[in-house]
């Protein structure tokens, strides 16, 4: 019954290699989080459909993964049903449970649940695989993770600030240039205003494609939706205004002079860049007035991050939304948060080649097997050595010494250690540098020095 | 539309003190595995089913959590045969994907498929959840998580010896004293030839009850089974025989003298013996004849694990194995693996109080918020504090000092700073050690000293 194995279309497999990389980015993303006091939370990969469907309009309903009821999965229906039930309803009297499709519904739900037990504000942070059935295409995944923080229970806009700096501190810590786009939904509302367009969503769905599809496909959107070209080509030099953030805002305020929402937008924007000025940061903050972000539940502050050197979209996002929780019957919890996209991050840092060495290096020192009494004599060694926190392992068999050390090389190990008959009446160890292949006698002490 | 939210039945929400405390658990194991050579890798949640069907028996399969196909799921079959489908049947046609029910199998899967990348001995772990339908109950969750590592490719016994100090290693890092429980399936087989039992398994299966059902209970068992008295009675001085380790495996020479695979078995434990015994243990190590762990693909030693302070079943179990990969097609590749039980040793830890202050605290320092000069003052300071690695936050908002002071309680803050208008002139930090209640005027400097 043997068979060729193989994983669900969309899924992977991570090696030891991209497991390091990986493990590089979310501990370097979790520092940081922690660094500004958010806490981890986890929730279940499964969640009730009542809590997921609904929530991501038709088309996300479509892509949720559901699990069929076990047991007997046909007992809750008439057998005659079967002949004529839609497919949809059979799913979901089939099914009472779907894998998680983001973070922030299950995270809604995690609020309303524990409000009791939680301390607003609440700053939490999250890093799981989510599901979606997309078609799997280059970049795009059935699996994949999100590494999201939000602070809800809040208004303050210095959580704008601080997440800012943590997206700052972050592509700094990676080492990747990035330029991070702010934007305040309010601004675009306004802009809908101004210009009589009442639909704010169709305009911010058609800006949000810009860099996609150039200003003559977003113009041509606008078009369709009805919007007048008057209004269209008033829109043209608002998203295209060259200048500082500085006369980015002074134009805005002219502009929106008797727009409540428009002054409001454009104060916390200035409040927001205002207190960045305070320290420095490694990154540009760009005021990008074309920045939309599709999802509609955005009401204040927008983010998106862009690396400066890899071809690739949005590598972060986010936004502060007014009512998170209302769909589970809390309302009034104001939030806001960020994503990082893990998978085009391991990307930009695999294109750039950005891995520092130690961070993807397993096995620092392999002892060579020489036999049995070399083994009695390196066993109490190797303990030692762990314990100082230095890997190390003894080839488990004494096999020729060519195997060995092509054992050695596969796997990268920056050091091999020899301990045959006259280390051993010596009570050395003599240690190969596998870069440079410098070998040197060492006592136990010394080795762990050198290791360390 | 507001609906009272939960989670599904076993499954659990880990708040930010459960997701520390775990991590600690989890970064132990991670850190001990690291030291011995292990690689981690990761496979994904769901799984082809045929790569999980008719690997865990029919008592298994049921308890696969199946995904139902995307799309229209009813669309493979014509609608007359649902008047009379089989349920499994139906599922079996309904389902090409499935939850993973343990890591094993998808180790096994990921050997075989990628066995062209990898280099043998190949010693891998890997920290992920499962999910099996199980009816939950205290204890038993329908998505825990498996801690597993195993050494394939390699016969050498020095990989049992190895993950003996490994298991020795994390309890005693995370301060739990133990027993570890060793023996041998080929003394067991010899046992039942000796005795005259052809049926091995039955054997293991009752002898496994020993500590749950007693003495009593397994000879009911073993009768049943249709096993004689007369085995029976000379199976229970070789199960309760009281000795050091070697003078058990004395007796068990006499006594198995004349058998192959007996003088095997106590040869293999001999020497994993005299191997550990060259340099200290931190926990006792048990030869133990009663134990037998129910699964069947075990061939060689097999390990348990036992707090010695709390009543509480296995907390680590595994064992070698020869053919883990033959099901896929690679035969030949033998193994040998353990397994840490995350929820039970967190259940040990809580009983004990063992978690150290440090690894379940958050923010360590909370700026009280006066008002916008004050929050000009600090947020530059705040940049400086987090840079130097320390978890610190500015209450969000201008709120009353009684509230903000109840918030850092909440979130058992330990260090708390006031920087008035007085601080903002001396350039001082009033800090503020929530224990001792002791207050202070620090430099940022002599701060950042004394939190470090």
């Amino acid at each position: 019954m043997a068979q060729k194995p193989s994983i669900p279309k969309g899924t992977r497999d991570f090696s030891p290699e991209e497991m390091a990389k990986r493990n590089y980015i979310f501990d370097t993303i979790k520092s940081v989080y922690r660094t500004y006091g958010f806490m981890e939370i986890e929730t279940p990969a499964m969640e009730n459909l009542s809590t997921l469907t609904g929530k991501y309009g038709d088309e996300g309903d479509k892509l949720l993964f559901r699990i069929l009821n076990s047991g007997d999965s046909l007992k809750d229906f008439k057998r005659e049903e079967l002949l004529t039930i839609d497919a949809n309803e059979f799913a979901a009297r089939a099914c009472d449970r779907g894998l998680r499709y983001d973070l922030t519904v299950p995270f809604a739900r995690y609020v309303v649940q524990h409000r009791n037990e939680i301390t607003f504000p609440f700053r939490r942070f999250q890093i799981q695989p989510v599901w979606r059935a997309d078609r799997p295409q280059k970049g795009r995944y059935r699996e994949f993770f999100q590494c999201d923080a939000d602070v809800i229970g809040s208004d303050s806009l210095l959580h704008e600030v601080e997440l800012t700096r943590i997206i700052d501190t972050v592509f700094h810590k990676l080492g990747v240039s990035v330029t991070i786009h702010l934007n305040n939904r309010k601004l675009l509302t306004a802009i809908g205003e101004t210009l009589g367009i009442e639909n704010i969503i169709d305009l911010t769905v058609a800006i949000d494609k810009l860099d996609k599809i150039g200003w003559d496909g977003v113009q041509g959107e606008l078009l369709s939706k009805g919007i007048a070209q008057e209004a269209i080509d008033r829109l043209y030099p608002i998203l295209t205004f060259v200048g500082s953030n500085e006369e980015k805002l002074e134009k805005m305020g002219e502009l929106f002079e008797g727009s409540v929402v428009g002054k409001k937008g454009i104060e916390e924007l200035s409040y927001i860049f205002d207190m960045l000025r305070l320290s420095p940061l490694h990154n540009k903050v760009l005021l990008d007035l074309s920045l939309a972000r599709g999802l509609d539940y955005y009401t204040g502050t927008i983010f998106e991050v862009k690396a400066n050197d890899v071809q690739i979209g949005s590598i972060t996002g986010g936004g502060r939304y007014d009512n998170l929780t209302g769909v589970f019957g809390l309302d009034g919890v104001s939030g806001v948060g960020i994503s990082f996209g893990a998978d085009r991050i391991f990307d930009v840092l695999n294109q750039l080649e950005l891995y520092p060495k130690e961070a993807t290096t397993g096995t620092r020192l392999m002892f060579v097997n020489f036999g049995d009494r070399e083994t009695r004599y390196i066993l109490p060694l190797l303990s030692e050595i762990r314990e100082a926190g230095i890997s190390a392992e003894l080839y488990p068999e004494d096999a020729k010494l060519k195997k060995q050390m092509s054992y050695a090389n596969a796997l990268s190990i920056p050091y091999v250690a020899f301990v045959g008959a006259e280390e051993v009446d010596s009570k050395t160890i003599t240690l190969k540098d596998m870069e440079s292949g410098e070998q040197m006698a060492l006592t136990l002490e010394q080795l762990i020095q050198r290791l360390l």
